[in-house]
């Protein structure tokens, strides 16, 4: 016997039928003397619906106030799946963030969690019941309901198995596993049995949209073995067989850490890239130039400073296509008065291709490989960024998808190794 | 400066266009510098939407799940009348039952409330906060989610109202107030002004559905002022103007005893009559047969027991039509053949009509005026019951608007007093 946490996204929770479809699958654990614990996501629809009235009440709802509301999709998701254990037979309790409790900050909207406290769910498990946990929401220290942020309910899920010491957290959902590309841009992609914890979470900061990244964090953190599988197959499928299947993303780096030195192939089209031109070298430009991005809460990711000529440099950076807007008016406005820059040159027509891979830490010339790659297909590279076991290109986005293919094909991912 | 609970029903928040009209009625009271406690039901639909959910998964679904489903919409309109309110200028938040905390037994769907603690809602108030209140829903002691039932946010307000003293509960409604009957029977009603507190409470069970009983119930045991009234005038209509409008329940006796003996004609289709047929009239036959009943919950309105005839006696009463099924299996299968019964006669072509003035307390010859008027009509009575303010009789179904209108004309209920 286990203590087994499963996930299911929204598409999964979608219908009357598909929560009958769920409470098969977990009848199915519960029956073979396992310990479960859900975490539904609300219905899907259900959480743009709600938004969608407040945003209709109000251009920028109050937070406190649309945690309050979202959390209700959740809420009426775990109460539906409980009732259609109940109906097949299974005891089973549903628990609201706050009644757990789920401990997070106060930050509405995107907090993180503190603490989970496991007694009562424990005491129900003991029982013989399956426990249902919402996902996505919490409580502050003051009673006031929070929400973690779309995606939560995996990170809610994980950090249930971390507090809970479950020994797997399944997070079911509509694609069976984690791939080394997206099949739609490679066919020849191929679905991962295994992915290390630190090569998933660069592939879900580079733009993977398998699993929420904060939930990878946290797996990382607390040791969760967490399987990523489809909610699509015959929810009676053989317990040894759905074990099998998906992808397992593991802490045990040797299992795999001999063969591929690229496991997968990330890329995103939300970038935007600017460039101050002509701008005086003197100490402290980067931070004058980044510490205002900062101040207002946008991400930058990769940065380029050209050496210097005459005593002017240009000074290029990345940041998600979102804040471009915002990130171009501070500059025109801002910074590039105050650091005396030229012009400021804008381009959202780029992209960003990453290579990902533990084995890049052992073996050199990795990065040349990719290199060389793009350089045979013609295309320009305007920007690098490295990690230990990622590289990063920035690239004009009409390559992008011949950028990955040809990777793909020269890491050779389409093999199983 | 006064404190003001004011209740909205699903219909006055069933879109956001209403939303934002009751947002507007409460900043006017909140502008004039009242204590503003608003206690919102969930938008027009959404409890029936969400229970059709529960009803597509289970026949019956399991009660806590049910009550954890079906608290969401309030929770959700709660927090969006709050937005609406922040969006309009006016610092507010909203509270679910949990959080205030509104304590309540653990009988799920049909909870009763047994405290509200008001501290948290007072520091709002102070800091000149408008507190929205969840309606229909509390807590047990151990921290599950109950609800109160349908129409249960009509005894939140009122509870709410009693626990933080408030001057007077406003019952915002799709009505403009009590009516001495229902004006699509008789043309000719009249909205009261003011009705007594327990000439509302028998108005209630006696099927006007304008207030919940319960809420009547705890507005007399705690002496809170009731006012109904619409929702539906201009949400800027002055302040004395509205205060002015619909009824007021009211504890102050002598305000209007003097005047009217009969205050209002109600009456009720959802009746059923049984009658057992020579039953054998020995001592507990009454019991052996009602006991059953009782115990099966289902509440038995009217009694009657003939004279005896060579030891036997017709016996009969009604219980509500929804449960006529249940009571004539208990009948046929239990009760008939224990008592040793004859024929067991169900009739569910009754109606019952009743006259309620408080002013019946101090003036003889009320009942038999009834009596004279319906037997005038050529309408036969069947039972009759009587209690301090209240007549009752059962009658044919078809003679009911007629019964209501010659009644309310008898006592003269379409004139002024």
């Amino acid at each position: 016997m286990s203590l087994i946490v499963q996930k299911y996204g929204g598409t999964s929770m979608g219908s009357v039928e598909r929560i009958q479809n769920v409470a098969r699958r977990v009848a199915k654990w519960h029956a073979a003397g396992h310990q479960v614990i859900v975490v539904p996501s609300a219905m899907s629809g259900e959480t743009n619906r709600l938004l969608g009235l407040a945003k209709e009440l109000s251009a920028q709802p109050d937070p406190r106030e649309q945690d309050m509301l979202a959390a209700t999709g959740e809420q009426a998701s775990s109460a539906l799946l409980a009732m259609a254990l109940i109906a097949q037979g299974v005891p089973a309790r549903s628990y609201a963030g706050w009644q757990v409790p789920v401990r997070t900050d106060n930050s509405y909207t995107r907090a993180r969690i503190r603490a989970i406290e496991g007694t009562r769910i424990r005491e129900d498990l003991d029982a013989g019941r399956v426990v249902i946990v919402t996902g996505f929401q919490g409580v502050d220290e003051d009673g006031n309901i929070t929400t973690l942020g779309r995606g939560g309910s995996d990170t809610s899920a994980v950090a249930v198995a971390a507090a809970l010491q479950a020994s797997e957290c399944l997070i079911f959902t509509d694609v069976d596993g984690v791939y080394t590309t997206d099949p739609r841009v490679v066919p020849a992609a191929r679905r991962m049995k295994v992915v290390s914890f630190e090569e998933m979470l660069e592939m879900a900061s580079l733009g993977s949209k398998v699993l929420q990244i904060r939930s990878v964090e946290f797996a990382g953190k607390y040791q969760v073995p967490v399987r990523v599988l489809s909610s699509l197959t015959d929810p009676l499928i053989p317990l040894e067989e759905e074990m099998a299947s998906g992808t397992l993303i593991t802490f045990e780096e040797d299992q795999k850490m001999e063969a591929a030195v690229v496991s997968g192939i990330a890329f995103s089209r939300d970038e935007a890239k600017f460039t101050l031109r002509a701008v005086p070298d003197t100490p402290g430009v980067a931070y004058s130039i980044l510490g205002p991005i900062a101040a207002a809460n946008i991400d930058v990711d990769m940065i380029l400073q050209n050496v210097s000529v005459q005593g002017m440099t240009d000074f290029s950076f990345t940041v998600n296509r979102n804040d471009a807007l915002r990130t171009h008016d501070l500059l025109s406005t801002q910074v590039g008065p105050a650091v005396g820059a030229g012009e400021i040159v804008y381009d959202d027509t780029v992209c960003k291709v990453s290579i990902v891979g533990i084995g890049m830490r052992s073996h050199a010339g990795v990065a040349s490989a990719m290199f060389r790659t793009l350089s045979q297909e013609g295309i320009n590279i305007q920007m690098i960024s490295t990690s230990e076991i990622k590289t990063s290109v920035i690239i004009d986005d009409k390559y992008m998808e011949l950028a990955v293919r040809a990777l793909h094909k020269t890491f050779e991912l389409d093999q199983e190794k």
